[in-house]
């Protein structure tokens, strides 16, 4: 599979071309540092070797903000140093950068400080504070350092175009690039020709008036020529359309844009793809190679391994489903993807980030920090042959099995369908034995399956196949409505 | 072309592939019936010699709504039966439909009529107003007609995956298709076996928790399976997101979703594309040739037919491009695509419709209130040899030129761009002689050139071509930002 073949991001060549993507976790100190917690998050990310991760967004700028990792000043390179030693120790090939962000100020009343309100003294000490937090990645052995520019945050409001400061910095699309293109500039000075830069920034905005692919691609060649070695493309995240609760901060991922920022299951996958297809061929058409990283629900290895075939991207990020099996690589690799344990797009990660709490994923054991990480080789079984029940009811399919037993223990069931002579799709995961599937139609005959799968990600054999065959809904409904 | 080829939706047989969709033109009598001006306006498309011509939204049901059409009673056939008659005499082989729909109530306090609020005697006479309002659309000789099932409006919102009515007709996909589906059975069973209906909806709702392309692919297939001669995609325009101002009605097309509904400037072209494709190959895969008409900003030729070559839909239509010039396809078909009036997407139809007022074309010369139609072939000419000059400042560059003059009148100048050593295209139209172009960035080399065009479409020789080199990003911003 290309997946796994080498790619060269400036300096750095990564094994495979999966990457984990920047993911808040809420495991950091509220002074800033590295805790114990968030150091066994990322060390359980590298054991799964993925080519890239980029440990969660740090602040660059000083002041309070909750327990998020900072490299403000020299003293946050100890612990990060001590980190990325550790994650090479359990994975020698893997590349590791931080992402480096600088927001602006919000209150709980609703207030925000927006790109108007900065004097061009603070402008330049934000520049200044990109450039020396870039210099102190360096110092912790990071392989490089990615730029946040996208979102709600500092860059990404300034690149928008509700961007309407008068000076220099606002309006036309060349003065809303020029603190990113100051950023760049002032970075790759600083660090040097072989330190590798890369930008995270939005291919669509994804509110009213924000910028699409129009300006995006425009943006993708100017961070180019900027010498950047990666350029990564997320989607909306931002404050305008973001729901607002009385008391709390507001939360950037709360509206549509947050919808398409982490795509819940009612989008179809690689949602976003659209948006790193069209940068990429602008790129291509513009002379540049600079490789591109593609993410958005992009889950199953056969969708990964596709948006590299067709040139829509050179690498896949994927946030969700590496935290819900950070084996994701190891098992694809060596033909177990029946072992992966599938992110749902239940978007409890992003609830819980949201309600400011430690992020875990719902697929996880409970009270689990992180994936389970279990040598037992012994598969689950089911505790009554031929489990699984199912009848419909107003529109819905309700299916019930009996549980199964493990050695260890039952991490879950997963619950597969087909749709007419279709095959076989994984619909959902629950930890229960009961599930209602509210996405089936009248007119069609469905079959449904289901499988336990234990801490190591072992499967029991499949339940029995259920049909259930809904009525047509033309007779039905004619019968009612008419 | 394969544009200019004829299909087949059901038994209506269309001479070319282009559609005119629905649009509101306000120009309805309050009492919802065909004015002069109304009549005027679908004549003078109906010379253009598009495929199909869907007139637009009139109400099945009773009640005032504005300058709006009805056929919500045997009152309204007379003046509808006229107006297909001079349509038809104009260019006989053009097909044209009434588009039908049903809308909840709306208040000035913000107040709105929901799903939920419906009893079920109220749903049965949507879905009974919707079949008499489709058989009086065959006793006006209309050659088929199209349910309105898109945007904010009665089935839309029972469609909506926000539609959480707790009975059969919400919360599942197939209870929120319900309403849609006996709708279909009633109308078939009405207008008989001959009559071709077509539905148009959203491909993705574009708000928070609104269904996206996994819902509208399975809808597609409903729709294709209840004898749908047509399937018309349409994206967003919903309440949900809708800005409020006081004491005015809710519009559904001033937030994000109706963005995406009438993509403006900021947009690429073909915006939703992607929703026509998904369900296109959906119904294919599903084993139903049902034809799909993709819009969205579709504005080019090349665009155009590439759509239907790449089998993305099988018509396209085009609402605001069409409006700007009603003569596209005569134009394109006889090889005068460089006479086209090109619509420039700065959504100024859409303000007027918000803000009640007739809606005409900014294009078009002040005061009209349809396109021009002139036998006049001679071009314009520059007042200046060699008008148009131009200078960079802050980021933008700023064009002026001498004016052109025509015999019968100047309509307006088209702006010609290319960066680098690209090709020339149309970024936008204006009616004055200067333009400030905010897109343009630094270190590129822009050439501009400006073309007059008269009453009929008429172009001016090119302007001289004006070249300006932007100076590169790095080197400014590294003097002034660090």
């Amino acid at each position: 599979m290309r997946l796994f073949t080498p790619i060269d991001l400036g300096t750095m060549r990564l094994a495979n071309r999966v990457v984990v993507p920047a993911m808040v976790t809420r495991l950091a100190g509220e002074d800033g540092r590295v805790t114990d917690e968030l150091r066994a998050r990322y060390l359980r990310f590298a054991k799964g070797r993925p080519g890239l991760i980029v440990i969660e967004a740090m602040s660059v700028h000083g002041g309070k903000s909750g327990p998020l990792l900072r490299l403000s000043s020299d003293e946050f390179i100890a612990d990060q140093a001590e980190l990325v030693r550790r994650m090479k120790e359990i994975a020698p090939a893997l590349k590791v950068v931080p992402q480096i962000i600088h927001f602006l100020k919000i209150a709980r009343s609703g207030w925000r400080q927006k790109p108007g309100d900065l004097s061009k003294e603070e402008i330049r000490a934000v520049v200044r504070q990109y450039g020396e937090a870039a210099e102190r990645a360096g110092r912790c052995g990071y392989d490089g350092v990615e730029l946040h520019m996208a979102h709600a945050y500092t860059v990404s409001s300034f690149l928008s175009r509700l961007n309407q400061r008068p000076d220099e910095y606002g309006r036309s699309l060349e003065n809303r690039m020029r603190l990113m293109t100051e950023i760049l500039i002032e970075v790759r000075a600083r660090v040097g020709p072989d330190f590798p830069v890369g930008v995270r920034y939005d291919g669509e905005e994804c509110i009213k008036n924000g910028y699409t692919l129009s300006d995006s691609k425009i943006i993708a060649v100017r961070i180019a020529q900027l010498g950047a070695a990666w350029i990564s493309i997320s989607a909306g995240g931002k404050f305008e359309d973001a729901v607002k609760k009385p008391g709390v901060p507001i939360y950037p991922y709360t509206g549509y844009s947050g919808d398409r920022c982490m795509p819940p299951a009612s989008y179809p996958d690689g949602a976003n793809l659209y948006l790193a297809e069209g940068i990429k061929a602008h790129l291509v058409a513009s002379g540049y190679t600079t490789p591109v990283v593609a993410t958005g629900k992009i889950r199953t290895p056969e969708l990964a391994e596709a948006v590299l075939q067709r040139g829509q991207a050179d690498l896949v990020g994927m946030a969700r489903a590496m935290l819900a099996d950070p084996d994701w690589v190891v098992k694809v690799a060596s033909g177990r993807a029946d072992h992966l344990v599938r992110c749902v797009y239940g978007n409890v990660c992003k609830n819980l980030d949201e309600n400011f709490r430690k992020v875990v994923c719902y697929l996880w054991p409970k009270g689990a920090l992180n994936a389970p990480d279990s040598p037992d080789t012994s598969i689950p079984s089911w505790k009554t042959t031929g489990a699984l029940e199912g009848r419909e009811s107003a529109g819905r399919v309700h299916l019930s099995w009996d549980g199964a037993a493990d050695a260890e223990g039952i991490y879950g069931y997963e619950i597969y369908r087909a749709a007419g002579a279709g095959t076989f799709d994984h619909v959902n995961s629950v930890k229960g034995t009961t599930y209602v599937d509210r996405d089936v139609v009248a007119g069609v005959a469905y079959r449904y399956f289901v499988r336990a799968y234990d801490f190591a990600g072992n499967r029991s054999p499949r339940s029995r196949e259920l049909g259930i065959a809904l009525a047509p809904a033309a007779g039905g409904a004619a019968g009612e409505g008419t």
